[in-house]
């Protein structure tokens, strides 16, 4: 396991409950010789003991070495350095399983193809893991459920059956892009609910907001590739719906208080940290625009974000501002979904790259 | 409009603040005149000012004859006394709504199948509106979007034009089974989530339920003729978020009381009103097993309301108990959906009626 934060921790800990021997690498010794010896990480892990199977170190090649399953945690930004840290001591079968969310912000790719292009490994020795991952209620052993997904069912199965003990329950996709992008996406919407938060407003209207935001984070998604049904599962909605609650999400946080009228500027200077969700507003919605999805829901949190609207007024634009009453999932009356054209952006592109690369 | 219930009032207001002349029918003549002239309805929907052009009356006739669109809002097992009184007083070309979720008791037939049947329409006159329904965020103009349904679609698109206004947003599908389901299916999931809510696990235990849950959901409407992308819309994902955050819900009160350690007997006692979730999990599950569906969740609701698990262990039953990881929506490595067998139970068929009926 690399990475010792509250989440890499924590999926430690759900590994090394599910009877695996897990070996955590930490660069400073006395953080591995915590978890080592005394079984906690009490910067980020307060008041949970970690199993006694779970070992820490601060030699990267002991951690490393003899590994069937390398497991990643740490800041999407540093990816790249860590990889190519761990990439002579892989052997030849291992499997590498990103547990991070977002994209590299220089080549606008998603965490699996960082892995994949740094390590040059094929794909199906790749994995990502995702769905509601509040580190600290999954450390308390409250049951979750949690997706594992890989472009080879027989990899997303290994991973899945050793992430699988008595309070954490994984299922099994094969749609990697949809998957990736369940995790980048719900902070577009968790700002809106933190908008609507922000501004007042009760449990129904979060609810449509919710279920309109996901239909929008769908169509996003299949644009670029996705399967639907992913979206709809754990690593799109069941991490929406965790996000939208969680009181420490720093995009809910960063939308409440836009709800209740300071401006972006305060916002940021209040927060002293970034939100993600905040910064993804603009080139989501260029990529959007390109590849012909409309994202109504998106487009007033950019509003807002501008001070262009008031915060108040997000009812009017829950549907584009057509006469006739949309369909609810873009559909006929045959049912089928009209598929996109070809104007889709692939994540990697120079389109992609340009938008997400640029900041 | 029949029903002076919150939801028929409240509704009735979103009509009338889209621009319609609405007229509420109500049964006592001391009602009538309290919405029409002093415009309120201090039972139901206390400090709520009612918008000018509602009208209401105690003469059935006049508040029918003439009009283009009737909805109705009353309690489901009252609904086929109402449409006999109806009957007579409706147009050619009338449409009736139902803004109702359930299904009535003795036949098993949901409230569409109901006025079809009792009124002698054809099913293109019929519409049902559903979504998040919290009437008095609602009724207090907090953003609210909907979905209207009818297997016409100029009828959906009608009914939904009328039913919009500045707070209120209507989307429409043409999937009248999936759309009825998702008001029945959703108390059983809030069930769950209030035992999980009683028990004192959080949010991230929720999501994965409410994400798990809507699965359970989807997978059992479609086997009766729904279409999945319906539950994933307003009238299922929606509504069972609204119903699983609203502290008024009957289902997630009596499924708190269950977690919090109390018999079925005490919660019954307790509550003095019936939790419709409750009742319907036993025949929900037996057309389930003869649909093929697996419910796993709902499965655990029966288990706890038995008395035969204890609720703290809901945890390892999130999946059936195979031991290959499952996948995230049943489908195999193409990504296709497997068709169910020939076991499924139609709504108003023998097996259905025989399980509701018999309550």
């Amino acid at each position: 396991m690399l990475g010792t934060g509250s989440w890499g921790t924590t999926f430690a800990k759900i590994l090394a409950d599910g009877g695996a021997d897990v070996y955590m690498w930490a660069r400073r010794p006395e953080a591995a010789a915590a978890i080592d010896r005394e079984h906690r990480n009490a910067e980020y892990l307060p008041g949970v003991t970690l199993p006694a199977n779970l070992h820490a170190t601060s030699d990267l090649k002991a951690a490393i070495t003899g590994a069937a399953v390398v497991f990643i945690a740490v800041p999407s930004q540093a990816l790249r350095d860590n990889l190519t840290a761990i990439k002579p001591l892989l052997g030849r079968d291992t499997i590498v399983v990103s547990l991070m969310k977002g994209v590299e912000k220089q080549t606008g790719l998603r965490m699996s193809q960082v892995i994949e292009q740094c390590l040059e490994i094929e794909p199906e020795r790749v994995a990502v893991a995702s769905g509601p991952n509040l580190a600290m209620e999954i450390a308390k052993e409250q049951p979750t459920a949690a997706v594992v997904s890989s472009i080879s069912l027989e990899t997303a199965q290994e991973v899945a059956l050793l992430a699988r003990n008595r309070y954490f329950r994984t299922f099994v996709n094969t749609d990697v892009i949809g998957t990736e992008f369940g995790g980048v996406l719900k902070n577009l919407i968790a700002v809106a609910i933190g908008i609507v938060d922000g501004v007042g407003y009760g449990e129904n209207t979060k609810a449509s907001i919710i279920t309109r935001g996901l239909v929008e984070m769908t169509d996003f998604a299949v644009a670029q590739g996705a399967q639907a049904e992913t979206l709809s599962g754990l690593a799109g909605l069941g991490d929406l719906i965790a996000t939208c609650q969680s009181p420490l999400s720093r995009n809910n946080t960063a939308g409440k208080l836009l709800g209740q009228g300071y401006s972006l500027a305060a916002v940021v200077k209040q927060m002293q940290q970034t939100a993600e969700g905040l910064a993804s507003v603009a080139p989501v919605l260029e990529i959007a625009a390109a590849s012909g999805v409309e994202m109504p829901i998106v487009q007033q949190v950019k509003r807002v974000i501008e001070g262009t609207m008031d915060p108040r007024d997000i009812a009017p634009h829950l549907t584009t501002a057509s006469d006739e009453p949309q369909s609810e999932h873009g559909l006929g009356e045959t049912g089928e979904i009209t598929p996109l054209g070809g104007g889709s952006v692939k994540p990697g592109s120079g389109l992609w790259r340009r938008l997400f690369g640029s900041r």
